[in-house]
């Protein structure tokens, strides 16, 4: 049987799961991929960590950039970082022509349409299951199976540990940063959770989804993001007390002006597919034109889940299903045009705080109107006079722009006593 | 560039629909294959029927047969039935080695393992996408995607028929014969519907997941299936009433004595995610052991659906993506080993229909207790003294055999109206 050498490189929590599969099931995944899966190599920082695998028969490098020239078939990267040693060791392997598997969004998000050229000259493979949306096989679903008819938009949950944050808060009331200090102690927030919890984490899976989606480059600089650092309590229980969740929402989406990727919260009506994923897991929605809406749910993050998306890349090349990175040449790949700025429209969830004084409402009713934003429902409960109160709405569809001038208008009020709060309504 | 050339045998909805496409997105499609594929030939029974596709350039066959040896790359088996012209055509083609892409779940439940050692001895691949769960690409989930850990199990709502039933009786109480007709005039029933309701159709889609999923030959004779024919709306009420759904299933599990294959109506907990799959969508659970639960949910039916899955196929033979048909060599396909017949447990929905008269409760609790069945919770409502009454149970998990033993017990006492309905609970 032919012989696929491989080299790992970073041995953290993922590397680690995907040198044990290798070690412990490598015979029923080489019946699989017809092919012996023989692990060759590793490179970590600490050799002398335990990692919970027989380590002691597989060639040790120290500098993982050196993998690219140890004999190797393909090479795992697993380090991180859209820079350094990652991006140094993907672009040497490639142009040696090995293939290789790669969890790194930040990396492939950014340099994603030259590596796709990298690997095609050279005749090599370039794979990311694991890149986005953890284990769910949302890549190659992208890749090659809902082809057939285009993509017309893909949405997606695609940070557990925004998700996990906003599911707590959703169920205990508790404020942002509680449940932020209590997520980190138990393992699911970072000690810095700048990337996720600021959307730049979804924003590099986003990227990749909508370049698999709709033909285009990776493409973080025409993206609108914003995280859920924002998102209050009282927020997410007016968003349930209306029959809607609140989610952090990667979306990508074709229009008739160009291509519209956003990260951002979002309201998703209660009992859509995205509403109902709770805790730590990934979803994504890829709506697949005439041949409907495509729902695909499962864990987006941890040693398993992201090991076994490694792994199924690893088959792959060892079974010879190379194909472009991104679906198509890599010289196809067009650059993205995006919608111009002012052209959204949305419905949209409004709070303001206001003091109940006599005419507070005529005043914010009459600015949205002159901005053509209308209503569609409204809470307001209770009276404390001269007190501040809550005023809720959700808007008919409007232009964003207008919106946001009205909005403006309405924080400079003396009867308004902080910023008001906007959250767009999405499909789920 | 390499060019497939591409037979289609049957043009009805779903051939008509992969013609179409290969005509209209032709150029798009055979850039993402890298390799231009050419509807070289068709066959159907009415060379005169408009199809929506003009196949004037394409050469005509009347003997579907005749595609296997009429100079093509592959040959799309949409004719149906697990003999006839459909194996006869696959056959043929394999055996000169034209790759066979198929959406005929009757004829590779049946012959499926056979059809994959032909495929790899003569060099070609065979492909079914199509024929499992229709656009959601499930098939090439469990074949290349969820294998780093194993499956564990495999649960799925595969005949969208039958849900669109089970869907219209819970949500208007009425009678499965009054929805059934309705959907025979609307279009989502046939006019013979044994092969769905009968859960026929959804035994011949669990046996290719099963195969796929536990590396076993396709296997309809260990298996368990009943239909929704003797579903009652007042049973779909009480599953409501307690907080659950009936769904025709079709579930394989792996289990410490062999692999179990159901298709059978199972209550699933409401909040779950097949619970919420409503109309004519399919879903598939794949329990993938560490990994954890993925859930895909999409349209499992419909010439759109349906053809996005061929092409796909397509578009992996034209990209050289062969690999075994069931995703390891068809020389490696264990056979089934099921458990024995008398080790299921379960937890259990039962309905007794019994005269109310004093003693009939003690009766009947009495008779489970002496099989060891204990009883979780229980409706009885309103009384009626000398008249027919419901009394609706939910077990705790117990061993089928002593619980149908008791029913066929209770069935037996002139307290008792008719025989017990008797639906097991199931993981959603």
């Amino acid at each position: 049987m032919r012989r696929l050498r491989i080299g790992i490189a970073g041995l953290g929590t993922v590397g680690g799961g995907v040198a044990k599969l290798l070690l412990s099931r490598g015979e029923e995944l080489s019946a699989r991929a017809g092919c012996v899966l023989e692990l060759a190599a590793v490179s970590a920082r600490d050799r002398s960590k335990r990692r919970g695998a027989d380590l002691s028969r597989v060639a040790w490098h120290d500098d993982p950039v050196s993998l690219a020239h140890a004999g190797l078939d393909a090479v795992v990267e697993l380090i991180g970082g859209e820079e350094g040693p990652a991006r140094a060791l993907v672009e040497a392997a490639l142009k040696s022509g090995k293939s290789v598997v790669s969890a790194n969004k930040a990396l492939l998000a950014t340099h994603g349409a030259k590596l796709a050229a990298l690997a095609e000259a050279n005749g090599a493979a370039l794979k990311f299951e694991a890149a986005a949306a953890g284990g769910i096989p949302i890549v190659k679903a992208l890749r090659e199976s809902l082809i057939a008819y285009g993509i017309v938009a893909v949405r997606g949950i695609l940070n557990g540990t925004c998700n996990y944050i906003l599911t707590e808060m959703d169920k205990t009331g508790r404020a942002f940063e509680d449940v932020l200090k209590e997520a980190q102690a138990k393992g699911y927030a970072e000690a810095d959770p700048t990337l996720d919890l600021g959307g730049g984490d979804t924003a590099h899976k986003l990227a990749l989804l909508s370049s698999l989606a709709f033909g285009v480059a990776p493409d973080l600089a025409h993206m609108t993001v914003k995280g859920i650092t924002e998102i209050s309590a009282e927020d997410i229980g007016f968003a349930r007390e209306l029959g809607y969740r609140i989610k952090l929402l990667g979306v990508a989406r074709a229009t008739a002006q160009g291509i519209d990727q956003r990260v951002e919260p979002a309201m998703v009506k209660a009992g859509t597919p995205l509403a109902d994923v709770e805790g730590a897991f990934n979803a994504v929605v890829a709506d697949a034109g005439e041949a409907g809406p495509f729902f695909f749910e499962g864990r987006g993050a941890g040693e398993a889940p992201t090991a076994s998306a490694v792994i199924a890349d690893i088959v792959d090349i060892a079974r010879g299903a190379a194909g472009p990175a991104f679906g198509r040449p890599a010289a196809s790949l067009k650059p993205l045009s995006p919608p111009p700025p002012d052209s959204r429209r949305s419905a949209f969830y409004l709070r303001f705080k206001v003091f109940d004084v006599p005419g507070v409402l005529a005043e914010i009713a009459g600015t949205l109107a002159e901005s053509g934003v209308s209503i569609e429902s409204m809470i307001q409960r209770g009276r404390s006079p001269g007190e501040a109160v809550s005023i809720v709405m959700i808007t008919h569809e409007c232009a964003q722009t207008g919106l946001a001038r009205a909005l403006n208008a309405i924080a400079r009020s003396d009867k308004v006593v902080s910023a008001p709060c906007m959250i767009p309504m999405e499909a789920g």
